[in-house]
Order: structure tokens, then sequence, then C-alpha cells
């Protein structure tokens, strides 16, 4: 969790890769940081991928995931041209939620730690419906701690 | 707090109007999470102008402020085009760091909440320093309820 | 055009304020250049509804405008905070395609130009379809100078 | 050049990969054209780098580049999680600026072209300055068909 200990990399089994672009950076020199939240946007979507989920097609149209909560908290900058791992792992499996932490890493160094939640929205209705059970399951057989349900 | 309760429009002395731009809106027809924190950045810019705290300029160039923590929870979607205040407030000045609470309404309703923390940092040494005095004493003038020292 | 003269900000009838957010400059503390392009779009979005063209709505949803070509040239720098106007005019009114005008002033001082190109497209076969009388019409009432028709 | 014919994806000997994020879509479902510049300019850095001048550090801090120009032709969209390749080439290489081709290529399918011009200017003087000859071999080295020099 984002309140929590620091996780080290060997705590994640999947990280995507990029190099910080021109655009993303500030005068200060640094990421801006509403540019972290796009690199946990671009990282859930590859952790997705990777573990057999594609997004939005698995969903099927009728139903979709929104951001519901969005935190991180900044240890130390990145900056122009790094290469940076962004970790991801999920965290908690609710009955219609889940709670993702991502942890952006160069090299061994803890950047920057934060946690997106997303609820499972039925767009007919617009409410939250249960997570798809084949979502649940590819995540459990996936993730080497298993997720708490909270 | 964005764990706390819901604010009405009327805690916060200082709201920034804008309007929700084509490039700030994603395939779901929604504001896109990340933009919530480029708000956020440009509210509190705006704060600190109406209030008399022009940054950088007032930092001298000695010292800037850094974001620390940033934290949104998401109620209720914004659209394209949709006229937008970002409500902006101090929460709480400690020594070196200072919270900042931040509301998207749509009129009444209030469809983000969100809090950014500052750290003021000495840039040769790249430690925090005290906030500058002036900074102190033109929030805790501006704000109808005095921020938490916490 | 955007290979044309430089146009005095007395030759357009319309243009839009906005002042340079942090997340828009780069560590060469100017806009960035493909933010002059969100700028462009702000701006024709403005300055449509200013007209009495409210995209997309008046559309009715069975075609939409495609920017098929942008262009610009970048004069002088815009900054941190600067108070621009992105100045706005249509030049060329085809068939099925119009031009528009974008020019960033400062103050006088014209910073950048720019050029759009949007095609009318038929959503169902994706084809190019002719612009709606009524947008035509519409810009011919507002323009000063009528835009070219080549 | 942006306005002569479109060039094969094998004119180009360097091109840089990249997926389409979800931030870079729009409510139309395809990548905003905007966001084309911002490709445009993480393959010129990619461009560099893979030839052998790394930007900026290589300009020793007494001078940069500035882009002066930018173009772009869109001939058909791009979509969340396409794989893109941005092929990127000098097409001109005059006394203090140079002409760079950019092309978004799906496949073999050309979607977009564009050039972006730079001037190379020194930063006491704020006055154009030659390209460095480093730069100049460094590039005749690279490129199969010599740059124009116009």
């Amino acid at each position: 969790m984002a309140h929590g200990p620091r996780p080290p990399r060997s705590a994640f089994r999947f990280a995507h890769p990029l190099r910080v672009r021109w655009s993303e950076v500030d005068r200060q020199d640094v990421v801006f940081n509403p540019n972290y939240f796009v690199y946990f946007d671009v990282a859930v979507g590859e952790y997705w991928r990777a573990i057999g989920f594609v997004y939005p097609g698995v969903l099927g149209g009728q139903s979709d995931l929104f951001a519901v909560d969005a935190h991180a908290r900044f240890f130390a900058p990145a900056r122009y041209d790094d290469e940076l791992e962004i970790a991801c792992r999920t965290t908690r499996l609710g009955r219609t939620s889940m709670g993702v932490e991502l942890a952006v890493f160069r090299g061994d160094e803890l950047l920057t730690i934060g946690e997106l939640v997303y609820v499972h929205v039925e767009l007919a209705s617009r409410r939250p419906a249960p997570l798809p059970d084949a979502m649940r399951q590819t995540i459990l057989a996936f993730e080497p701690s298993p997720p708490g349900e909270g």
C-alpha cells in the first residue's frame, strides 16, 4: 500500500520498462508529478496484458474499469532520459473493486510508490458489478503473494 | 484531507475556473485521471497568485517546493467542455512542509477531491528548509479556518 | 497561411486568452512545441463556440471533423505563466475541408503561427462529406475577410 | 519533406518502436494530433542516440537546438494499443539548421508524415550558430542518402 513500508524490487513479479520523455519533465528538470500517474496507467495495462487479460477487449463492451482512487508518494525524482521500471502488482481483490500497487524503480532505487483502486462498473446501469471471475483467477494464478480481499 | 469528509463548495475561499479540454478526456469520454493532478497544479499556482505569493519568483531561486505526496478520489467524472471550479485551500502548515486540499466542483457537485503535500527544499543542500515566514503569514491571513500544524 | 506573411493581431476578430501551465513548459523553460498544437485545438473549439457552432453536438453524431494537416512556425518562445492570446480565423472553406489559421500572441508580439486543415467525414462510410451548410454560412457571416475556396 | 511523395518504410535506416498509450487517444478513439509531435520528439532523441549523438550532453551546455518549424500530415489514424514505428532521417543539413523527416508506420502502412526543423542556437547570444561539425559528420556517416544542404 502507498502508506505502508517500501517494497523492494523483488516483491514484484512484473515490471514495465520505459524511458523518461522530454515532454514528461518540467522546469525543475524532474518528471512532473501527474506524469507518474500516466506511467502507472501504462504499467497496469502492460501488467494485464502480461498476465493474459487484454484490456478493454476482455470485458466485452458491457462493463469497464474506472479508477476511483489514485495515490503516489515521491521519494526521489526521475529525470530526462532515465531508464525506469514501473513495477506493478495486485494487492487487493474485492468483490467489485481491486487495488493495484505501483512502484517506480531506477535500478534498485525506489523513486515513487503509488496505488490505484479500480471499480468494475456495468455500463448500462452505471453500477458496480462483481469483478469478472476470469480476471480474478488470472490474477490469483499470477501473483506470488495472494492479494488481500479487504 | 482526501480521507476525510467531503467538503462543500463553501468551505473554500478560493477556486480557479477552467473548462475541460479535448486533450484531457479519454476513450471513456471522461477526464483521464492524471489530468486531475494537472488541474491541481494549475489551481495551486493560481491560489498562490491570488493570495499574493507568486511562485516561483518569491522563493528567490535559493529554494523550491517539491510535491512529495499526491492523492485523489474520483466520485463522478468530468467530461469534455465541462466548466469546472478547482477549489483549493491550505489544510496543514508544518515546519518545512504543507498540505493543500483540492476539490473539483461542477456547480455544487463535488467530482473529485485531492491532496498535495509540498516540501520546501534548499537547492544547494537538497535538504528541507523551514517554510518562508512570509508565505506562512500570507496563508494564515487568507484562510478562514486556520490550517493544522501537524 | 503558415508559409505566408506574418499577420498582425488586428487581422483576427477572435482570440482565446490562456495562461501557460507548468505542465506545458520543458527543461528549456519554454512551451514544448506539441503543446502549441493543444493550444490550437483549444482555440479552434472556442472560436467555433464563439461564432455559434458548438462542436461536436452540431454535427449530430453522423459525421465528424478530423485534422489532416497541422503546421506551426515558432518565432519566439512562450514561458511559464505567460498570458497569451491564441487568435484564430478561417482562411479557406473548401467543399469538404477547411483551413484555419492560428496565431499565438503575447501582447502584440507574434510568437507562433500555425495552420490546421480539417476534413468533414461521414462516420458510416468514413468518406469526406460536404461541409454542413450552416457551418459555412456561420463562418462567412463572422469573418471580416472572406475565406478562400481553394 | 512533408509536402513531397510518401516515403516507404525502407527509405529509413532508423525507426523507434512504441505502443500507443491510453493517455494519447481521444474521444474519437484516435491518437490526438499533438501527440504525434510528442512521438516525433521521442524519435528524434532516439535517432540521435542511435547514431551516437546524445542530446543534450554533447552540446556541452553552451548551445541548444530549438524547433522552429513543425509539420505533419495525417493519412490514417493510430489507435489505442497500436504498435507503431516512428521512422526518422535527416533530410537537410544547413549551416545553422537542419530538417528531419518523421514517418509513423503501423507495419508497412504509413499513417502520418512530418517534418521538424531545428536551429542550433548559442545560448549566451541567443543567435544561430553553425551546427557542430561532429554532429554533421555523424549524420552524414549514418544516412544512406546524403541530406540536402539547402
